[in-house]
C-alpha cells in the first residue's frame, strides 16, 4: 500500500488537517470527485437522459465493483440513495404481519431501532433483542433459545455500531439463521470499505452499506445486497416502482429477475458514478490490506489513549477502527475544544443516538475517532500526543 | 420574461440543439451546475458532515423556495431523492389492511400503477379506477359514485400524465376528497415547473414532485409535499428512520413535527442544493409567467402538427406542454430520424409504459415533444417545418 501516493489523491489534505472521521463521512479521493464533476458536466449539455443513455456501460461498474468488494454476482447488487433507504427497501420486502418477531440487539444502529419501533406501532411486530456476553460478545446460545421460542420472522445485526468499536460477529449469527432457515439482515455501514466484507461468509439474505464513510464515496450513495435465495423467492419492495416490474396486464406485473427491483426508477447518476470510483479505489488497494492497515493504526491509537488515561469504552474482543473515548470524569468539552484547535477532525456522540448502549455503560456521551487507511502512525502519534497534555 | 437571458444561462445550447425533451430531463440552468460543483469540492476538502455544517442555513433554503413555489410552508415540505421516492414514502404512511380501496385514474403514471398492484399483490387492497368521460377529462360523478360505494381510503391522480398532453383537474377531485374527507394524493411530477401548482387550491393531502424535468434540478432529486391535517395527525413513514423521530425510550420515539420525518437522514446535499438553485430560478422567474408562455408555446406545435397532418394523441379540454403524435399510419421511426438529423431533443413512449391509455387509444407508441419556457417561437416553427417535410 502506496501511503504517499494515497495522500496525493485526497486534495483535502492539503491544509495539514488530521482527518479522523471516517465514520461519519470521510475525504473523496480525486477520481470520486472528478468523476461526479464531469457527468454533471456532460449532462448540463444534453440532459440526463441522454447521458445516461451514452454512459450506460460505464455505469453499470457500480454492480460489478460493488460486487468484487463484497464477493457476490452483480446481480445481487442494488443501488440506493443512502443505507436506511437500502434497509428500509430490504424490511419492506418482508410482509410482517401482527405478532411477528424480529430479533436485533443491544447495539444496533439508532435509525434501524425507531424502524423497528415504527413497525412496533404501526403493526403490532414484535422486537426483541439477544443478550451481550460478559465480554460484550452476542450471546449466540441466547440467540438460539429466542429463535425456538419465537421463530422469528428476521434477525438483524448492525456490523459495526456506530458508537463503540465493537467487531459483531456476524457471520456465527449467520450460521445459526441458516440452520434454522431464517431471514437474516446485516448493517455493514460501518465495516464496508473498512475492513473485509464477505457475505458468501456471512450468509446473509440482506447486506446495507453507505458510501460517505470507510467507502470513502460522495453522500446520498449506498447498496443493497439481496442474496439469489431471496431473489428466487420473488421478494421486492412493498412499493416497488417502474424499476421493479415489466407492466404486463392492467392489473399484473411481472417482476424484474435482479437485485436492482429493490432500487427506485430515478437517481443521481453522478452520485452512482463517484460512488463507483470509490469502490474501484478500495478494490484497487485490496480489502485485505486496507483491513490489516487499519487494524494496525486503530490498535496503536486506541493503546496510546488508554496508557495516557483515557477513560476507551470499546468493548470486545474484536475491535474496529472506531475508537469512542472521554476524560476520567466523563468530561468531552475539553478534548473537543483541543481538537478543533489542532485542526484534527473527529465526532462526538451524545446518549440519544446509542440509548442503550449508554445507558448501559452509563455515560452521557464519547468522542470518536475513526482512523483510516490514508492516516498515518505519525497522525497517529501526532493526535496521541496533544491529547496526552490534557490529562 | 427575458428569454435572451435565459437561453444565455444555459451552456447546453451552445451547440445550437433544440432541447424538447423538458418531460423527460431538461436542461439545467447555470447557477444550479456550478453550485452543486462548488458544493462537492467544499466537501472533497473538509467531508461531508463539516461543510453541512457550514452550509445549514443555505441548505434549510431547500424548504422555503418549495413552499414558495407551491404555495404553502416550509415544514410542509420533505426532500426526496425522486417522485416516486416521494411517493412510496406517502403511501407507506397510510395503514393499508386487506380489503381497502384506493381509487385512481386509467391515466396515471406507470410507477404508481405498478406501486398500487404490489399492494393489490401483497396486501390484497383493491384499486379501483375513475372513468373518463368522452372528451378524456376524468367522470367526476363517477367518482362520487365509487366513493359512496367503496367508502376508499386515499385517493391518487396524477396531474399530468406522462404520455398525453391532458391535464388533470385536480382541483376539482380536491373539492370532492375533501367533502368526503379521504386522504388525497397528487403525482404532479410533470406539472410542477410547467405551471402554476397551489396546493392550496388543490387541497390535497399529498404532492409529489421530481427536480430534473420542468424544474431544471439535477436528477436523483425531489420532493413531497404532506398537509398540516396530515402532519397533526401523526402520519409518517412506516420504516421512518431517525430523520423522523427523537429515540425517547428503548421501545419508544417521538415523532419530530415537520415534513422532515418523510425524508431519509443521508442525502446528497449536493444534490439537493442544487434543486434549491433550479427553485429559486423558477421562482425568480414566476411560474404564472411561465405558465403563460408555455401556454402558447405548446399551442402552436401542437396546431402546426396536426396542420400538418401528423395524429395528435393529445386528448382533453386543457392540455399541456406535452404533445404526443405520430404520423397518420402510426410510423414513428421516421420522425425519430429528421428529429435526430435536426439536432432536436425529444422521447418516444412505447405501449408498455402507458398501457391502459394507449390500448385504448389502440396505438403501440407516440414521439413526445415537450417544450418549456427557455423555448422560443422561432424553435417550435423550425421544428414544425422539418416535420412538416416528412408528409
Amino acid at each position: 500500500m502506496n501511503i504517499d501516493k494515497i495522500r496525493q489523491d485526497i486534495r483535502g489534505l492539503s491544509d495539514g488537517k488530521i482527518f479522523l472521521n471516517n465514520a461519519g463521512s470521510s475525504l473523496m479521493p480525486i477520481p470520486v470527485v472528478d468523476s461526479m464533476i464531469d457527468y454533471l458536466q456532460q449532462e448540463e449539455q444534453f440532459g440526463g437522459y441522454e447521458i445516461a443513455n451514452r454512459n450506460a456501460e460505464l455505469l453499470e461498474q457500480f454492480y460489478e465493483e460493488t460486487a468484487k468488494l463484497i464477493n457476490c454476482k452483480s446481480s445481487n447488487i442494488a443501488f440506493a440513495t443512502s443505507a436506511t433507504e437500502a434497509y428500509a427497501m430490504a424490511l419492506s420486502s418482508i410482509t410482517f404481519k401482527e405478532g411477528d418477531v424480529i430479533i436485533t440487539t443491544v447495539d444496533d444502529y439508532i435509525s434501524n431501532q425507531i424502524t423497528f419501533i415504527s413497525l412496533k406501532k404501526k403493526l403490532n411486530v414484535k422486537i426483541i433483542r439477544m443478550k451481550n456476553l460478559p465480554d460484550n460478545e452476542l450471546d449466540l446460545e441466547d440467540l438460539e433459545n429466542l429463535i425456538k421460542q419465537y421463530h422469528p420472522k428476521l434477525i438483524a445485526v448492525t456490523h459495526i455500531p456506530t458508537n463503540s468499536g465493537l467487531i459483531q460477529n456476524v457471520e456465527a449469527v449467520g450460521k445459526i439463521c441458516k440452520k434454522y432457515d431464517i431471514l437474516y439482515l446485516v448493517d455493514a455501514c460501518q465495516s464496508v470499505g473498512q475492513m473485509v466484507v464477505d457475505v458468501e461468509k456471512i450468509s446473509c439474505d440482506f447486506l446495507t452499506a453507505t458510501g460517505r464513510k470507510f467507502m470513502r464515496g460522495p453522500r446520498g450513495t449506498g447498496f443493497l445486497y439481496v442474496s439469489d435465495k431471496v431473489l428466487e423467492q420473488n421478494y421486492a419492495p412493498l412499493l416497488l416502482d417502474m424499476r421493479g416490474a415489466h407492466w404486463s396486464a392492467f392489473d399484473d406485473y411481472e417482476l424484474f429477475k435482479t437485485a436492482k427491483r429493490f432500487e427506485h426508477w430515478e437517481l443521481s447518476y453522478a452520485s452512482l458514478l463517484g460512488f463507483t470510483e470509490a469502490l474501484k479505489y478500495a478494490n484497487n488497494i485490496g480489502m485485505h490490506a486496507i483491513e490489516h492497515y487499519n487494524k494496525g493504526l486503530s490498535e496503536r491509537l486506541r493503546e496510546n489513549l488508554k496508557n495516557s488515561g483515557f477513560q476507551i469504552w470499546d468493548q470486545g474482543n474484536n475491535l474496529s477502527s472506531i475508537i469512542t473515548f472521554c476524560s476520567p470524569d466523563g468530561d468531552l468539552e475539553n478534548i473537543q475544544k483541543v481538537l478543533k484547535e489542532s485542526n484534527v477532525f473527529f465526532s462526538v456522540t451524545y446518549k440519544n443516538s446509542a440509548l442503550i448502549d449508554f445507558t448501559n455503560k452509563n455515560i452521557n456521551g464519547i468522542v470518536r475517532l475513526s482512523p483510516h487507511y490514508f492516516n498515518t502512525l505519525e497522525e497517529v502519534e501526532k493526535v496521541s500526543n496533544i491529547l496526552r497534555i490534557i490529562l
